[in-house]
């Protein structure tokens, strides 16, 4: 059974493409972006805010919510959809990423990875068998595989050791899914070598080939991490047209506006990132004509809106004076506000990225889309 | 002309009453509570959130307005409501106690209060005059005259001083109100004394029948400031049957739910407080039977609702467990749903005690309220 269903594919395999993803939780339309929320709530925003803003789906982190409140609490309290009030989609990372990036004295095994919790120091251990046990007791809809993501750049031995070690615990993510009402992706990895990627891809098709179970789709890996964006766009271009064209395609963890635009181009379907969120919070606001970093003395007595193109509540009701004050002032609605403005710019660019898509002038939404923003 | 018009006065003169308050912004049914929106925002809240919460008016503070961003770019901005994205009626206070509260290097003379901000440093002199420019410039439909505010305890002689500077600048207050679109409230001093709250009141009543302009209401100040609770009550319940029946009555700066439902049954028509935002983000939360501190490990798997007879966003969607989750993970979500319901509980327990007055069962719903409290 394929859940997803592409509806376009304008520029033949591995270019760009809308589809319809289904999943227990609702149907998702591709491209999407998908914002992220870390502990149980995607920060600064209420649930009934995300479903006016037209999210379709969010994440969840699987290291933060294990560390806590504990999944055995989410489950109790009856999954991390009704414990957060959010009825559609969620997608739960492995944690494999955070256990890398966030936590302390960490030991790769073979078997997983040893480490002590950033918040108290506690040890424990993440191995595949128990990052999909997590995911399944918080009842996410798209669980991830648990993998090793070296940061670039990185020396092709490390990238390609790292990538067995991934390919091991893939096959055994697979293995230990357990439910019927969610999907498991696949990530690829490989770093910057184009080879290893290709061979990374091939050899996941084969483990899900061995399976009675299937990958519901493939995410790339390991790129934004620390790598100049032309090898991060060289990676998707040369990767996509090897990836199974009839599953939905994710970049984690990506990226700018710009850097969305470009990638649906090279046939990404899904992304999340941190940027929007993060950034409101930051007061660094995205808009139709470029970046605005609100705390600038400039917008003092700015009576117009942040974004006179944007129908989003923020730009609706406040002005770049307003919310430079409350910004300026430290006041908690500046992050509700940046956040609600940000979300629906990601939002909404990604919406217009599939609309374009389906009308068949996709070319011509890039090129505007580049000329306003770099003007 | 007054606005002001009582529906229902249980109690004969000075008991509990609901009345219909009316303004530029709308109509205002008493008794009512005022949230406080210090910086040109209600902490953590959007304004549609306040609208769907039923508040009525909401508080703007003077002297951090008049600090940052300042009087002059807010009325450039077109007036607070537009600035704040409120169009609801505003109450400013008049500067007064946050310049004795928040300011450094204060000193007092007949002409002002000169101080330095708590913020940059720089040296203000605030004057009657200089506050009712400043609240006729955010466009405040309800402002309130510049007044002294003694901590107390006080010995009798400072809080008589304290009165009879008051009252100049009450009368030269009065005379500085140029605009017809708003109302100036008197602010009744005297600290615990009896009878200079009563000759503060005569006072008052004598500089307006002296001239050509009218208070639009009479507040009780300086209270709540360290005193015990039975010493407000009395002086409560000794000074309402002194005031004018025919116009407004706010006990500012007060107080908890008892305090609220005591004092509308002493005859107060107004209430406002920061007790309901300020414990909300600090985990402590109002609920029919008595108050919850939502960090406490007891809520820890607690998957009710935090009060099963509220019907606020906040209790209909998220459990306590929820609730001490986000809050524990420092969660900006903790703020925002635990300040719509704190603001809720106080503004529908201000609708309850309106009903019940017009009900003609007022002293039933106190008895009931606080069995349950206490309970």
């Amino acid at each position: 059974m394929n859940d997803f269903t592409l509806e376009k594919s304008d520029f033949g395999p591995g270019g760009a493409r809308a589809g319809v993803l289904k999943t227990t939780h609702g149907e998702i339309r591709t491209p999407v972006f998908m914002p992220v929320g870390t502990q149980a709530t995607v920060k600064a925003t209420l649930p009934t805010t995300l479903k006016d803003l037209g999210a379709q789906i969010i994440l969840g982190n699987t290291y933060h919510l294990y560390m806590r409140p504990g999944h055995q609490l989410i489950k109790a309290a009856g999954g991390l959809h009704k414990f957060m009030a959010w009825d559609g989609p969620i997608l739960t990372d492995s944690g494999g990423f955070q256990v890398f990036s966030l936590a302390k004295l960490r030991k790769i095994t073979q078997e997983g990875v040893s480490f002590q919790s950033h918040i108290d120091g506690s040890k424990h251990m993440l191995s595949p068998e128990l990052s999909i046990e997590i995911q399944e007791a918080l009842g996410s809809d798209i669980m991830m595989c648990f993998d090793e993501c070296p940061a670039l750049p990185a020396d092709r031995s490390t990238i390609k050791k790292s990538m067995e070690l991934t390919l091991d615990w893939e096959k055994r993510s697979l293995a230990a899914k357990t439910r019927e009402d969610n999907k498991l992706f696949a990530i690829i990895q490989g770093g910057d070598q184009h080879d290893l990627r290709k061979e990374c891809t091939e050899r996941l098709l084969e483990i899900e080939s061995q399976s009675d179970k299937k990958f519901g789709g493939y995410a790339i890996g390991g790129l934004s991490v620390g790598e100049p964006n032309q090898v991060m766009y060289d990676v998707v271009q040369n990767l996509s047209p090897h990836m199974p064209e009839d599953r939905p395609r994710y970049l984690m963890g990506v990226g700018t506006p710009e850097d969305l635009v470009t990638c649906v181009g090279l046939g990404v379907d899904m992304f999340d990132c941190v940027m929007p969120t993060r950034n409101a919070r930051n007061g660094m606001l995205f808009t139709s004509t470029g970046n605005v970093k609100i705390k600038q003395a400039r917008y003092r007595e700015d009576f117009e809106p942040l974004d006179a193109d944007c129908s989003c509540y923020t730009c609706q009701n406040f002005s770049r004076a307003y919310l430079r004050h409350v910004y300026v002032a430290d006041e908690m609605i500046a992050s509700i506000l940046n956040t609600i403005h940000n979300l629906h710019y990601f939002l909404t660019l990604l919406g217009h990225c599939r609309q374009s898509l389906l009308d068949g002038r996709f070319e011509e939404f890039q090129k505007e889309f580049f000329s306003r923003r770099s003007g």
